[in-house]
């Protein structure tokens, strides 16, 4: 039985890591593929699963992924396209043979059609819609046409709905007789005569009522609406805060125009998070099966911006050239002192851009929050002003220098912790994304403050 | 009628922020608590999720929200213990007097007591269970027996399910006579007569084919099981992978003994990725309710491992003093090149932990990888090279100054990528988790290296 296969398959891989690819297996389709072989190749991909494949085709390189494809033909799934990652997909879609490509389209339901071509170029999106029959490339000209990163982009336009006055029974003489279902769904959408969504119900709870039960009577408290135009990244947020499953789409109207589910949202929750992680990082939505060239076009802008901040601080460096020149202590220890202040800085403003993400972090709370930055700078500035300060007595056995790290260590972590807070606080309000400029402007402002503040204070007390 | 309500309230949000709390309410909510106007309080909260309930709360200093708390009193709903943040939780249930936490914790499904408690220290654990009844209480002692972050702690153990030989009609009839189906479920487990998952069909394709049509012959092909002591993390990779909307949970012999459902899974998703950003900051799990002393103690173990390196850093510069004496300009431009190499190695590395954490980055590719890492840091540093060659030429007027710098670049971002990807890849390997050591490794290979290209070929050429 196939379902058994499936259970043994999987407790076998239950040693290591239970999911995703064994590395045999990718070894297998490599070597199926470099071999022309292409009845193993069928017989090693036939089992996988969209997703998994299309991890396969993300980690090889572009010549033998081709040969691949070329192999594998026909067999080539429409989910594999959706599975794979942007810039491979434009690679593989380019390499299709117009026929497969056609066939693999006509499979998908519109939606992953919709998030399939948005990030296609003019022609290969043609290509695509050319594809489609009548009614799907309708349905998908309309997805189109609302704003990118939406609901509208995201939901499904296939909703089960019923009239708010049905029972039960209506609701299950008409599903059996319904031809059309969609594959996935997990509520009833209870409607309005206008159209407008009232509330919902769960299919278990249909199921398990009489069949003179009105169904409003069952309708869960979870029921939310989402405006079609909502921002996707607000949609995902709101799954993960209510827990829901499923939510219908209203128009400005109030009328209900399609159904988001868990699954959807879940995947945007993932590229969201991503996104943050590594915009704090200064990368671009850079991914792993990029090219060279890309990857370093993608991560040239933040490595420029951060030479020039450290220009800046070697501007303020150069003003304390005398002093530097009549003690060498001080351009031994100075990285110190910008370094920790750096670190201090990026942790208050990770915490700060996390907190601002998952909405912890508003009005309310921000000046409580500020206050505890600024606290706990001030504690760990004075532990490592304490640690700094008998470091640099021992090791160049002048007391004061010890003080003058000590003083500007104290300085710089609690502007740290200031900066860390109040940048991206500020980015936020004024409509920029804090997780892709707060780390520029936090590391500019403990550089340029440190070594001002540690070769200061060595001019003032030391020469 | 109260669906509507919800509805309107909702488009009436959608200017702004069309989820979570707005200002006002929060405001309202804090002046009812200060002025111990109980009814007015329980206006304000009675209409919101629970889950934004919670984050009122955290969101307040420990006294005014003691206040509040016993205001609201015997309103305190169980759901808000469940949504609330670990720190704040402890405090909360600390506070609550012992019969409202007794009716609270009551009213919460198993799964969601064993998610409650898990964090408590004993004395609190104890407490709750004691409310419990006797089934309630066995379950979730059964629950705790399974490890911490597996999957046994995160599934739900009420499955409907049905012998594998059924029809729809067997099925609808079960469901129909049974009294307690579980509050929310969206397949049905198919069974053998060892009680081990077989397959599992959705009940809308259930309630939409005929009565006489066997259960089996609608099974769902993206069927998996999940094993009981299996690690959450794998569990929610597994979700979003396999965009599965519930898995069943089994025992080493195969037999059911759960199911999880992706809600929960998307809530360990978030919490992963969280763990992940925080971590590469070097702040541990740290939320934004924990109070200054709690921040201040977390982070300081990354800020002296960061000292530690940085004074690393500063015995490699204080071997070059003499060149430092000689030429103050050196001491001016050095951090320039420690920064850059910094700052190339963060974005490396933070790819590499994100696509270690997504299973982008495997045995299978990572050779790939690594060539790609060293070329973008060649390609990248050979233009900071010429730029900072260019700007050490224009600032102190000396060409080999400029050569320095444009060498030393050049050398710090290629050993940027390289470490960048070897280090979380050996951490990966080691098992030790690589978002939370990389960033230690890696400025210190880039500072070290920094310094010493720097002043290295400084003291060769320009002594």
């Amino acid at each position: 039985m196939a379902e058994h296969d499936v259970i043994d398959e999987h407790l076998e891989d239950d040693q290591g890591d239970a999911y995703g690819l064994d590395a045999r297996t990718v070894r297998a389709i490599r070597e199926a593929a470099e071999a022309g072989d292409a009845a193993a190749l069928t017989a090693l991909m036939e089992p996988l699963h969209p997703a998994d494949i299309a991890d396969v085709l993300e980690q090889m390189d572009r010549e033998p992924r081709d040969r691949l494809i070329a192999l594998y033909g026909h067999e080539f799934d429409g989910d594999i396209l959706s599975e794979l990652e942007e810039s491979v997909r434009e690679e593989v879609i380019a390499t299709l043979a117009p026929d497969v490509l056609t066939d693999a389209v006509r499979e998908l339901e519109s939606d992953d059609v919709v998030d399939l071509i948005e990030d296609l170029d003019e022609a290969q999106r043609s290509e695509i819609l050319d594809a489609l029959g009548a009614a799907d490339r309708l349905a998908v000209e309309q997805a189109l046409s609302f704003p990118e990163y939406s609901a509208g982009r995201l939901m499904q336009r296939e909703v089960v709905t019923a009239p708010a006055h049905w029972t039960v029974g209506d609701a299950i003489d008409f599903m059996r007789a319904k031809e059309d279902l969609p594959d996935q769904f997990y509520h009833i959408v209870l409607v309005d005569p206008r159209h407008q969504p009232v509330a919902y119900v769960t299919l278990g709870k249909v199921m398990s009522s009489r069949r003179d039960i009105a169904l409003m009577d069952l309708a869960e408290p979870s029921f939310r609406t989402i405006p079609v135009t909502q921002d996707e990244e607000d949609v995902a947020y709101a799954f993960n805060q209510y827990h829901l499953i499923s939510a219908p789409v209203v128009d400005e109207d109030g009328r209900l125009v399609g159904v988001i589910t868990i699954d959807d949202a879940m995947a945007v929750l993932s590229e969201e998070n991503e996104e943050d992680l590594l915009r704090l990082a200064g990368v671009g939505d850079e991914s792993l099966s990029d090219r060279t060239l890309q990857i370093a076009r993608q991560r040239f802008p933040w490595l420029f911006v951060n030479l020039l901040t450290a220009i800046l601080a070697s501007i303020v460096i150069a003003q304390f050239e005398d002093v530097l020149a009549a003690i060498v202590a001080l351009a031994v220890l100075m990285p110190i002192v910008a370094s920790m202040g750096g670190n201090a800085g990026t942790q208050s403003l990770t915490v700060a851009v996390r907190s601002l993400a998952t909405r912890d972090l508003t009005g309310a709370n921000a000046l409580r929050v500020i206050r505890r930055e600024i606290t706990a700078g001030l504690i760990n500035g004075c532990i490592f002003a304490v640690i700094m300060g008998v470091v640099g007595v021992v090791w160049f056995g002048t007391p004061m220098l010890g003080i003058v790290l000590g003083a500007a260590m104290i300085i710089n972590m609690v502007v740290a912790g200031l900066a860390g807070i109040l940048v991206p606080l500020t980015l936020e309000k004024v409509g920029v994304d804090p997780a892709l400029a707060s780390g520029a402007f936090v590391t500019t402002v403990t550089d340029i403050v440190g070594f001002f503040a540690f070769l200061g204070l060595a001019a003032l007390l030391l020469l």
